[in-house]
């Protein structure tokens, strides 16, 4: 029997090389494990907590389907769908809602950090707080629970999430019987954080991320605009300190990755080593990235994969829906 | 072009006189009115904030839906519909949270009056709280702007639900450009609040109640149980400080009622006045009662009406759904 194994890619900003070496990747490389059913979806609704701009909401929701599949996300061996289009979501969600103990909310993570930094400004405490950021972590169990997930890749700082969607399985299960799957966590412990060009993490808050699917000409300026030291050429390097290395490494082969290393070794140019850089990555890149411009090009196409998708996610949320309404006691 | 006007009932107890004259028979008027197009729904999903006992919520929900058809509603002059066969208002309900102030349910009166009683005897706050009892005025909201409803008739202390109603669908309108209807609320002036059995505000809480489909034989108990004060027969007696009288007008004729007024300037005893009062009430609820009956026994059948209903609904919810879904940006 395959683990159903969930992630949501949420709407935030034009996916960028962080993105894809610490979330895209391995769950690329997940959904290829035999022992798994991937369930992979657009977490456009979760966006909309943040993104209340239609160009960019659609923009970014659309890139995001995009990138997945032209980096090789196949889907027909796994569930890959927009959240907006499964409605069973919404109502499992206001069914959980009434299960969830507000005090539950009053200490999710994310809302804290508002709270404590609207606190530190002398502002009122919910200032900028709309009830959909408050109740993400709630549609974010309705997610994980429809499915019946079994295990949901997080980062560290998402662990609270997957033990909030616990505790309201439970609450729920105690009181109907059992319904609901307990979902595990499984920390990506060996994901990097990607430094950005300023050194920094890369994150598009910072306007330091190089896009994934940037042209060649504007790819190879960013890289060049990655910071380094100012060893001299013929200086022995340090690969494993090295922000060009940690990058190189991801798109390199191991042949090529054992070579740089001893490029590193004997002394070589930063200047070369973005050249390199900048080959391997393009040479990688190319292809989806024409995959990628032809679906942006093509809304309807990805409209269609994105609606066989959610075909088969409603094949299995709308019978599941019925049974734990009837549990509710909403028909007889 | 006829104003829609809407109304839920929430599951809750026993359908009660109370009820009844205060609620229900409002309600039945107005849907005959020809300006008006009426959207009548069982509030299922509001009712599970409170009701976690399937068997409960089962059979209250079915005593709803028994009760307005039985008392007259004729589902194919208005929309009646079980709220949970909607999904749609589930969905909107999610969308209308992120242009939802979190401090504008901090605010609500419901809410409110919960903390101050959990302050009063020392507990956290937010003790007993649940999320949907801290959404409520959200998803009332989304069944609201779902239907374009221009009037919602409520009681006094629930004109705030409204303009909460009406504050989000500006927030949404401004972002987005006009797309909601502004509710405006009616508030029924005239609803006598009638006293229960103990002489206190009739209410399941108070455990004072006359279930409006009593049997006969209970039906007399019951009202045999009506405090009176200690006048004798044939002292002259006040119709409009007497609670038999007041529950007498809501069942009797105009010609009785005239009728009765002159037996109580007369001098007349209580006695007489509940049999006479238990006479027109039996009488008018005869039928009406049977009928309840009847559709209790047969749930399909109750089925079957509510889900016509929803198909009803949801030829106005599905496309408006997804009009609103375009103007958000989740597809081009």
């Amino acid at each position: 029997m395959k683990k159903t194994i969930l992630t949501g890619i949420k709407p935030t900003g034009k996916i960028h090389l962080g993105n894809y070496i610490g979330a895209i990747k391995p769950a690329l490389d997940l959904a290829k494990i035999p022992d798994y059913k991937a369930v992979y979806f657009v977490a456009d609704s979760h966006g909309l907590t943040k993104i209340h701009t239609p160009n960019e909401l659609r923009e970014l929701s659309y890139g995001i389907a995009a990138t997945w599949l032209a980096l090789g996300l196949n889907p027909d061996k796994v569930i890959f769908y927009r959240q907006s289009d499964i409605p069973e979501i919404f109502e499992l969600n206001w069914l959980l809602s009434c299960f969830t103990p507000k005090g539950l909310m009053n200490r999710a993570h994310a809302y804290k950090a508002i709270v404590d930094s609207n606190r530190e400004s002398n502002k009122d405490i919910d200032f900028g707080v709309n009830m959909g950021l408050f109740n993400y972590p709630i549609l974010m169990t309705a997610d994980i629970l429809m499915f019946k997930t079994e295990v949901v890749p997080v980062g560290k700082d998402q662990v609270q999430h997957v033990e909030i969607a616990r505790d309201i399985a439970e609450s729920f299960n105690h009181t109907y019987g059992e319904t609901f799957l307990l979902p595990e966590y499984k920390i990506q412990e060996d994901t990097a954080v990607l430094p950005g060009l300023d050194g920094r993490k890369m994150s598009k808050s910072y306007n330091n991320t190089i896009p994934l699917f940037e042209e060649p000409k504007k790819l190879e300026k960013l890289i060049n605009k990655i910071k380094t030291d100012s060893l001299p050429p013929e200086a022995p390097k340090d690969p494993d300190t090295s922000i060009l290395f940690m990058i190189y490494k991801e798109f390199a082969s191991p042949n090529e990755i054992a070579k740089m290393r001893e490029e590193y070794a004997k002394g070589i140019s930063w200047g070369e080593v973005k050249r390199e850089l900048f080959n391997v990555m393009n040479h990688f890149i190319e292809e989806p990235r024409e995959k990628y411009n032809e679906l942006m090009a093509s809304p309807s196409t990805i409209d269609k994969i994105l609606q066989e998708g959610a075909d088969k996610a409603r094949s299995i949320s709308a019978p599941f829906l019925k049974e734990i309404k009837r549990k509710i006691g909403f028909y007889a």
